[in-house]
């Protein structure tokens, strides 16, 4: 597994894995319906934003964008999300574009990273952040409204640098 | 005292006291500099969004944009953020701006509020915040750069409708 920067041809590789994960409505913050469009303006990220991929050969296992969470005075705390190809889970794609992205967070100079909405019902994502030095810095109650669990918390995650 | 929604020809009655305020890089996580352009574009919402004004006559005394805060299964939560005329404060006008989105939120058929960046230094608005029912659900330790204060907490708020 390697993790290099996305390219513009990487997204028909990316597209079929995201649309699942979003229609699927239990772990993101994003219109179930989005278009293809919109997903590519708001996944692919342009500077200070950056989009990274796992792959292995030509396959594209995960992938991850980072940014700033806030601007201005608030600048220097970023943001990540995260997606991984549901047919590539269990192997660590998780995890290491979870470490790489703190790394290359640090190398832009950020002090820490914000997660504004972790879905509580999201064990694996939580358990995950959590053994890379994420803490829950508080949850929306009844702030995601699961397909099958109803209103469920959102946690905010937050990690230093 | 007069809320309404606001209206193009209004922005040019915002954007001298929306600018200093920005300016002062005490308050928001906007950047300092940001141009009128981009200010127009971030304050004057489009459906679903709203952007209101207090008004006095043809005085703006102060403004407040809302909307949804995440999209999706979370697009149950809205945002809102405030600026007073600093010429007109201390006479409510943020506090009925408050009041007026609150009750907008509630008509629109959100089931809560929460602000992303209250500054831990703006105890002014951390109390109205407060006052209205809200309440600091998580502090992002360092999470704002105040020109004079450094680095202070960022507040998460939240409260139901």
């Amino acid at each position: 597994m390697r993790i290099r920067e996305a390219t513009a041809g990487d997204w028909a590789r990316i597209w079929p894995f995201l649309r699942d994960i979003v229609a699927a409505g239990d772990t993101y913050t994003w219109d179930p319906d989005v278009t293809e469009e919109r997903a590519r303006d708001m996944w692919m990220q342009t500077p200070p934003g950056r989009t990274v991929v796992a792959v292995d050969g030509d396959t594209v296992l995960g992938t991850a964008k980072m940014g700033p969470n806030h601007l201005g005075p608030a600048s220097h705390i970023s943001s990540a999300s995260f997606m991984v190809h549901p047919a590539h889970g269990g192997r660590g794609v998780g995890r290491a574009l979870g470490n790489h992205v703190l790394d290359r967070a640090r190398e832009d100079g950020y002090r820490a990273m914000q997660f504004n909405a972790v879905v509580s019902t999201n064990t694996r994502a939580v358990g995950l952040w959590r053994s890379l030095g994420f803490e829950i810095l508080g949850t929306l109650p009844e702030g995601f409204r699961h397909p099958t669990e109803g209103f469920v918390g959102l946690h905010i995650m937050y990690r230093k640098l």
